[in-house]
C-alpha cells in the first residue's frame, strides 16, 4: 500500500475527557511496530462499555487514562504490518495476485489480477479482520489450558491504553491519545498486537460482524460457553440489550426450554421474543416481589441457569437468588471493574455456583472467525441486533440511543470507502 | 428386642434455650412410627455446628426451636424400627439367626445362634448406623441427578427439629423437646427417618466413624467430591479444624502439589503438617498485608483451589481472593445461615468460581457406607481428628474444649455398653 511505513492522517472520535462529549478530530496513526498491524477500520459499534468509560469514568472506569480513543467493537482489512508479522497480509496487488497463483491458477488469471491492480488500491483488499480486545497468543497457557480464554499477552498494557512498547499509535496535536483496551475502532485507522487481532472470512460483511468484537459474542458464549446451558433446562437473562440478547440466542440454539426475559424496559420484550424468550418479565410490574421471588415462583423453584447481562451487582444478586438450590448456575456477563456484590452466603451452600464470563469464554482469535463462519451460514443472529446506522460525525448520538434504551447496537461507518466491493464477489 | 415398641427412658443432654449450657436429663424416647428407626446412639462427636446452635441461636440459627436435644455426628445401633422400614434391622435374635438361616446355613448353626441370644440383648448387634442430617431417598429427582446430594425427603420438617408427622420422638417431663436436624445424637437413644441412615459395615468402630457423619465427611468431600482437586494443583485450606483437617486430606489424597493451611491459631500447624499441609500461614504473622496476598504472593497469582472451612463471611472473601485469576476455584464449605459475604465482581470475571457444599457434597446414605469402608482399609484417617473423649455427662467440656481451640473432635460416649464386643471378631 502506498501508505504503509507512513504516518496516517484520518478522522477519530477523540474522548478529551470524562463525562464530556466525544470530538471528531484528525489524528495521526504512526505505523506499525514488529508485531503490530495496522488496520483500516471499516465498521464499529457502539457497546454500553465505551459509554462506562467516558461517563462513568473515576468511578467504574477509574484506570482509564485521557484522552482517549474509544471503540473496542469494530472490524476492518489490514492496511500494513509491521516486522517479523507473519499471519496478517495487507492489501496489495501483489500479495492478491502471489495468493491465487500459488494455488495453480493459470497465467490468464493472472493477467486479469493484473487488471484489478488498480482497484485493489481503491477498495482495501487486506486481510479481514476483527480487532480484539481480549489477546490469544496462541502459545501461553492460558491459550493452551481448556479451562480459560484469558491470554495475558500486551494485558497490562492495552488495559492501560497502550501498545506493547508502552505507547499509543494515535495522536492528535502532537499529543498521544490512548487506545481504548489497546483498541480505539472509533478511529479510521488504528494499530494492534498481531496476538490482538481475528483473521476472518474475506466474504464477511464488516459492517455486521463488527458486532462479534464484543457485545454478542460476550452474551452468546455466556450461554453457550460458559454456562454451558442445556436441552430442556431454564433459563433467566437479566437485561435485553445486545449481550443479553445474544445469551437468549445461546440458550435457545442448545434448545433450553424455558427462557424469562428481564428487563425493566418492556419496549425490549418483542425483540427478546424475536431472539428465543419464551417469558418477558418487567420487575416493576410485580410490586411487593423482587424480581427473584417472580422468578422462582414461575419456575417452581428457580432456574437451571441466570445470565446476568447489566453489570450492577444488585441484579447480579437478583440473578444469584433466581436460580435453583441443587445445581442452579449463575453467570456474570455484564461488566463492573469496582463493585462488589453481595452474596447470600446459604444460596452457595444449597448448591448454587457463580461464575463470570469475559468475552463468552471464546479463545479470541481462534473462535472469532468460526463465529463468523457461523453467521454467513445464517445460524447466528447478527443483522437483528443492528437497529441504527450512523457515521463517525455522529456517534454522540449513538451514546445517546443506546443509554435512553432506543437502540440495540448502532453501526458507525468509518470512511467513505465501505467494504462492499469486497462483498460483491464472495 | 425388649424395648422395642415401649418408651424408652435414658440419658441426653438438653437445650433448654440459648446460650445456657446443656443439661443432662431423663428424655422418654418414643417407639419409632412407620417408616422410621430408633437407635441406640454408642458414639457421638461434637462438631462446631452443635455450639453455633446454642450460643449463636437468634442469630445465625434463629429458626431452631427449643427446647431441643443437639448432636448430628454419631453412629449407633439399631434398637427397633417402625413400619414399613425395610433397609434396618434391629439386634435380635430372631432377626439375625433368621438372616443367616435364608444365607443357607445349617441347623447347627441356628442352633448356635440360639446359644448367643442372651448375648444379643446385652450387646445389641442390630445394624450399625449412622445417622444423617443430610437425607437420601434414593429415589427423587435430586438422589438420580449426578449434580446434586441435597435430597429434600422430609428436609423441612428436620431443619424444623421434628419427624415426618410434625412431632418429634424425645420428651421431657412431658414436654416435646426438638430433634436438631431431626437427628438428636446427644440422647442415647433417639429415632430417625429411613431416608436419614447409613447402614455400615458390621465391624466399624462406632466411636471412630461417628466422625463421618459431618465435619470429616464435609471437608473432605469438598476437596475430592466439589472442588474436585486435582494432581499438582495448588490449594489452600482455610481454617484447620477437622473440616478443614480433612480438606487438607482430601487434597493430599489427590496428590496436590501445594497445600497452604491457613489459621490464626499455630497450634494447630502441626496436625495440619501430619495431614499433608506444606505449608502453614497465620495471617497474623503478616502485619500489611491481607491474607489473601500473602497467598497470592506464595504461589504466583494465586491458588488454583481455595476452601473455606470456617464459616466466616470475611474468610470466604478472603479464601475467593485466594485463588488464581482464569480458573481459580473457591469452595465454602463452613457454615452459616444467615450472613451474606462481599464478593469483588471483578474477581469473578477474570474466572474465578465460587461454589458451595453441603456434606461434602456426597449422597449420605449411599455415600457414607463407602467412607467407612475407606476408613476400614485404612485410606482415609479418622482416629487422627479424635483429641479427647468423654462421658456425656462432660459434653460442656467439649464445648469449651472446642470453642478454645484445643480440641479438634471430642468423642462423647453415651452409655455403659460400648460397641467393643462386636469389634471384636471382626
Amino acid at each position: 500500500m502506498a501508505t504503509a511505513g507512513k504516518v496516517i492522517r484520518c478522522k477519530a472520535a477523540v474522548a478529551w475527557e470524562p463525562r464530556k462529549p466525544l470530538s471528531i478530530e484528525d489524528v495521526d496513526v504512526a505505523p506499525a511496530k514488529a508485531h503490530e498491524v495496522r488496520i483500516k477500520v471499516v465498521a464499529t459499534s457502539v457497546c454500553h462499555t465505551d459509554w462506562q468509560c467516558l461517563y462513568e469514568a473515576g468511578n467504574a472506569s477509574n484506570l482509564r487514562p485521557f484522552p482517549l480513543v474509544l471503540g473496542h467493537e469494530g472490524a476492518g482489512v489490514v492496511e500494513s504490518v509491521g516486522a517479523e508479522v507473519t499471519k496478517f497480509a495487507p492489501g496489495s496487488f501483489y500479495s492478491t495476485a502471489h495468493k491465487y497463483h500459488s494455488f495453480g491458477f493459470s497465467s490468464l488469471f493472472y493477467s486479469f489480477f493484473s487488471l484489478l491492480k488498480h482497484f485493489v488500491v481503491v477498495f482495501p483488499s487486506g486481510d479481514k479482520v476483527i480487532p480484539l480486545f481480549l489477546p490469544c497468543c496462541g502459545k501461553c497457557d492460558r491459550c493452551k489450558s481448556d479451562k480459560t480464554n484469558l491470554c495475558k499477552k500486551n494485558w497490562e498494557n492495552m488495559q492501560a491504553g497502550v501498545l506493547a512498547d508502552g505507547t499509543s499509535r494515535i495522536s492528535c496535536r502532537g499529543q498521544q491519545v490512548y487506545q481504548f483496551l489497546g483498541v480505539s475502532s472509533f478511529s479510521q485507522y488504528t494499530v494492534l498486537p498481531d496476538t490482538s487481532l481475528a483473521k476472518i472470512d474475506a466474504a464477511a460483511p464488516l459492517d455486521r460482524v463488527c458486532l462479534l468484537g464484543c457485545g454478542v459474542s460476550t452474551g452468546y458464549g455466556a450461554a453457550v460457553q460458559t454456562a454451558k446451558v442445556e436441552n430442556g433446562s431454564s433459563c433467566a437473562v437479566f437485561g435485553l440489550g445486545a449481550v443479553g440478547l445474544a445469551a437468549i440466542m445461546g440458550c435457545k440454539e442448545v434448545m433450553a426450554s424455558r427462557i424469562i426475559a428481564v428487563d425493566i424496559n418492556p419496549e425490549k420484550f418483542e425483540k427478546a421474543k424475536e431472539f428465543g424468550a419464551t417469558d418477558c418479565v418487567n420487575p416493576r410490574d410485580h410490586t411487593g416481589k423482587t424480581i427473584q421471588q417472580v422468578v422462582v415462583e414461575m419456575t417452581d423453584g428457580g432456574v437451571d441457569y441466570a445470565l446476568e447481562c447489566v453489570g450492577s451487582p444488585v441484579i447480579m444478586r437478583n440473578a444469584l437468588e433466581s436460580t435453583r438450590e441443587a445445581g442452579g448456575t449463575c453467570v456474570i456477563a455484564g461488566w463492573t471493574e469496582t463493585e462488589t456484590m453481595s452474596v447470600p452466603v446459604i444460596k452457595i451452600l444449597m448448591g448454587r455456583t457463580l461464575k463470570g464470563t469475559y468475552f463468552g469464554g471464546w479463545k479470541s482469535a481462534e473462535d472469532v472467525p468460526k463465529l463468523v463462519e457461523k453467521y454467513m451460514q445464517k445460524k447466528l443472529k447478527l443483522d437483528e441486533f443492528i437497529t441504527h446506522s450512523l457515521p463517525l460525525a455522529k456517534i454522540n448520538d449513538a451514546f445517546q440511543l443506546l443509554v435512553n434504551g432506543e437502540s440495540i447496537r448502532t453501526v458507525i461507518s468509518l470512511g467513505e470507502e465501505t467494504d462492499k466491493p469486497e462483498r460483491t464477489p464472495a
